[in-house]
């Protein structure tokens, strides 16, 4: 048991995802954030509140721009995130004259949130094909057995025949909506966190409007109407997103594994996985894992409710369990889009007659 | 510590709603699955599944309707919920020899989702206007001390001057956005359930559809594509934004007791609670309140998400752990708006010269 | 679906527990509050604190003492609990000279907690016994059905035969752990709370540790080294054994609905439950219950956990938040023991051939 | 926002704990496992279950024995864990005619609980020693400031003065008393697992027991009274413990933010954190991350007790929601107590008059 079940080698290609994990790698971290700094000068340029040679300046800097990690991590065991160390390191590699416009008017917690929003919408990108290939594919296996019976089972019991179909769009109905639902949450989430120390950009001035819509253009970001730093809603929402999905996931896991019990036998799952011990097992994997990530975020995401109670201008505590929480959810999301996927493509056959072809 | 805290009546006007609870009370489940029964009756003899006199006899007896509730129970402890003896209850009422079309074609299922659907709305139009009466006394407030000077608060520390006003934003925001979340969310959620034994309408054959449509439009639900029995996705929208209300005003109950601590004072409340021991004592409680009420529904949406994890076409231990959680998070909801309404319109004054006037 | 699942009428029998409820009734609540204060008078004139007249007053007014428990209730909307108002109304019915020593030196939190443990040793004299009888009827079903032949299931999938007795003891076990875990635990945690105004029982002066002295004893309530208000440790104990408890009954009911299936049918039990539309059906609702209770109390447990974040001397918010989840624990508990008691008692047969009698 | 809070570079010095993560890494993970197959080789051997020079083999074997990682990584993909693949591995190592004795008898079970369990004791081996530590700096803390007054707090408002010492007692006492769960706690928690495919040895005869016995000798495990893979309450007892830890250092953190406010200063804490745009601001982040680590724990803990429900022989589905969890809530603990022990050490002044020296 290592100590995160997402990181290769070992259980990563079981419970992890490499795409989605590459989006909250710290390269992609790094990247986030120097991107928001240079938009950030462009704009401020542009608006006449830093020179223009300043925002091509720190641009061109952040070409070639290799932190010192380890002393980000350093200073982020002191401050809390590595935001003022990493400016400071900006700064510093900019150079003067330049290097003190980098980051003006702007707070921690804008580059933070603002390079998390852009990284959440990388991972809807993802998460969206693979649900509509699911989505596809349960058509296809509809297509294919539809027609076939099936006793239903409610409470345990056999309850009344049916058809492959009818359980089938049990499992496709909210597959579907799930992609609808994204579709109208995420122009609501994905917004521009521009706030300066206290939500106000004090610094700015009468600049601030402009700023932000020109940098909120640039990183093609909706202008939010205000910041919403001690407002956690929209990530809540995207967070509720994820574990809908799992959930909806975790029932099709539950309905395979039930229904590829050897004196049920109502599927045929090609490549099921194998015991140290006994040969003969065909076991039912990725199903019992779309069970567990649905679980695990159906706990995680009472996590991030707790820290909607995000207290005055900043709370330190509530971003800090937010950041322990969210990027794993995003990921148990894409282990379990990817595996449903896999399995779904992997069902020989569905029905009551399932094993005889 | 009784057993419940919404109970009145120890702690029922502290943690409790007496308007919400009475949309969750045995009475009122009563009142909407007989509502049920008679809409199915009135749809099915309309659609010519039952005999026009069955609808009209039914009606007719629901009316003096008043079932043997301890035998209800009884049943319900063997039975898993009150249904069956709830149906045998009424048709024995109903008599012959109409009785037997009583619940023609519908489950369980249909009569405690649907009533439960029609219950939760009526819960939506309790909680909208306490909402809008928030964001409104909000804005009373924001007139009132919005010019004032306050000090921004960062993890806890001061970090730079801000105005009343800006502070009341981020109190204000949330509500106002919390509403059209749920004007949005309602007709997605508000929907009939109407699948019989085991979603496929089976006894109906051909005029399922019909039926459906009728009873939706009896109940002014509109026809869902498809039973969503098994696909919780909605309920747990709903809890989702029921914990996003708890949590924003979480936020401004935590932000009121930060800012009533005797150092700080840039908030003076009216009503405040008093001690056993302590006459000076001004205990900031209503504010308080909103915070337990906060984590209490961010530990509960945990479990309409395990729920979620709904197997094969009818879960028993899945729904029950809904039943168990879903009402209570609408009370607390019921119970953060009823608190958060009176605890704003006590101020007396905010901003860094609170207590001077 | 009313909105509080123990309740009678309607689902009360299914998921609740009389028993143990009325350990949290208003009126245990109440009698449990004037016994504190009663041994309190007792002990503070036993130590010369209050004159023993005082005392003897104080014990004879309790008797014919009958709160105006709606009064109580709007208090405690306004003090957020019930016992600044209760010691009124007890100072009141006590009348004068003596009444003024009613509750001399506590606080509402010595009232409220050591009411509570109380009555959780109550509870636990009411679950121990049945987790008593559980164990036995397991062993008496391994004697009836023990060396009968059953195949294990790892991962949902036959594994190799065990016998039925290989089985019974993974659900005997914990049983019987969970008992002897209890008695180690329950000494810890039933101990006086009494710290008065911040824990320090500053008007007790040097008195205070002999008035704890004799307040314990009359309780039968070992005295705790300091007072443990703001640790919620012990609490935590008793929640987290709770949550063992029924997790272990819910791996027995999820064991028994997979055995009950009409493919599997290693099991036979009576008194299945009815459905609405198919008379056939025999759901195995106890056991499904089992398994709902478990996913209950497993979210609760996170609410007593963040119970623990208790600041200060005092945290309302804390506090609140731990009643409004605590005795629904317990409760769940004892309808979880209640439960499977009954289930296990039905079984008629177990094993391979179970249904063969 | 980085995928794993705990993860070097960026917020593995702030969130995670080098000495705890070092016992959950794939090494740390492969050396246990092979420390198993090596005990269990002598077990059998001395058991005269395999021949002692097979046993001599697999001890040199395992000695060079480097596993393809990649290869595991991918098996358990398809196995849902790395044993099988882990033991071809080393039978192929080892080689023709003893490879065929490895882990003979045994099952993936045994592995990875034998192996997580050995882990446990030496992360509860890092955790003791700190709290230890901690206990004695607020000893410390006690003699140097204990004298002073402080004004204690209720319901987050000033209820009675009490001293320094008074409050510091509040933080030592469950420091101390965890220290003394765990002692109690671990003997029963670190038990050998073995039980073969179904939990019943049923390859070793007669000879199980002996085995068992000689490998937890050699593993300085105590037999258990037979195995516990369904049975997971050991697990939760210790995960129950980890978030007690947290919750009460949560306390601890979030009182001393409360007391590092501007307006109260209370306490005076070195080496706080600095901010990317107010020079001037202190924040008290180790404070907020006692808070947030003691959140996260208090969510986590509910998964623990959601694999409780464990069908069956072996629940893939909850064993594996149980690697997802438990590991981080090892990590967290250290990072609290980690943290904790710096930040007490880190304060300067405690009392009314913090700042005055």
């Amino acid at each position: 048991m290592s100590y995160t079940c997402f990181n290769a080698p070992l259980l990563g290609s079981l419970l992890g995802d490499a795409e989605i994990q590459s989006l909250f790698s710290v390269e992609a971290d790094i990247a986030a954030m120097v991107r928001f700094e240079c938009a950030l000068a462009n704009a401020e340029a542009a608006c006449g509140v830093i020179p223009p040679e300043a925002a091509d300046a720190i641009r061109l800097a952040a070409e070639s721009f290799s932190p010192d990690i380890s002393e980000l991590g350093e200073a982020a065991a002191r401050d809390g995130l590595v935001v003022p160390a990493f400016v400071r390191q900006l700064r510093a590699h900019v150079g003067d004259p330049h290097g003190c416009h980098v980051h003006f008017g702007a707070t921690s917690q804008d580059v933070i949130d603002t390079s998390l929003i852009l990284r959440l919408r990388d991972a809807a990108h993802v998460l969206l094909p693979r649900l509509a290939q699911l989505e596809k594919s349960l058509s296809t296996l509809e297509r294919q057995f539809g027609e076939r019976s099936l006793m239903a089972k409610t409470r345990m019991q056999s309850a009344v025949p049916v058809t492959v179909a009818d359980r089938l769009r049990l499992w496709k109905e909210p597959v579907h909506q799930h992609q609808e639902r994204l579709a109208t949450l995420l122009p609501k989430v994905v917004r521009l966190q521009f706030g300066g120390a206290a939500g106000t950009l004090e610094k700015l001035g009468d600049d601030a409007e402009q700023v932000a819509h020109q940098l909120g253009d640039a990183l093609d970001l909706p202008p939010s109407d205000g910041c919403w730093h001690t407002d956690r809603s929209g990530i809540a929402d995207l967070a509720h997103w994820l574990s809908l999905v799992t959930g909806s996931l975790g029932k099709i896991g539950q309905d395979i594994a039930l229904m590829a019990q050897n004196e049920v036998r109502t599927i045929a799952v090609r490549g099921t996985g194998g015991s140290s011990t006994m040969a003969h097992k065909q076991n039912p994997v990725k199903a019992e894992v779309l069970v567990a990530l649905a679980r695990f975020n159906a706990v995680l995401v009472s996590a991030i409710h707790q820290s909607m109670v995000h207290e005055q201008e900043r709370s330190g505590a509530a971003w800090t369990l937010e950041w322990m929480t969210l990027p794993q959810m995003v990921i148990a999301t894409g282990a379990a889009t990817r595996t449903a996927v896999t399995l779904i493509h992997d069902i020989e056959a569905v029905g009551a007659d399932a094993l005889r072809g």
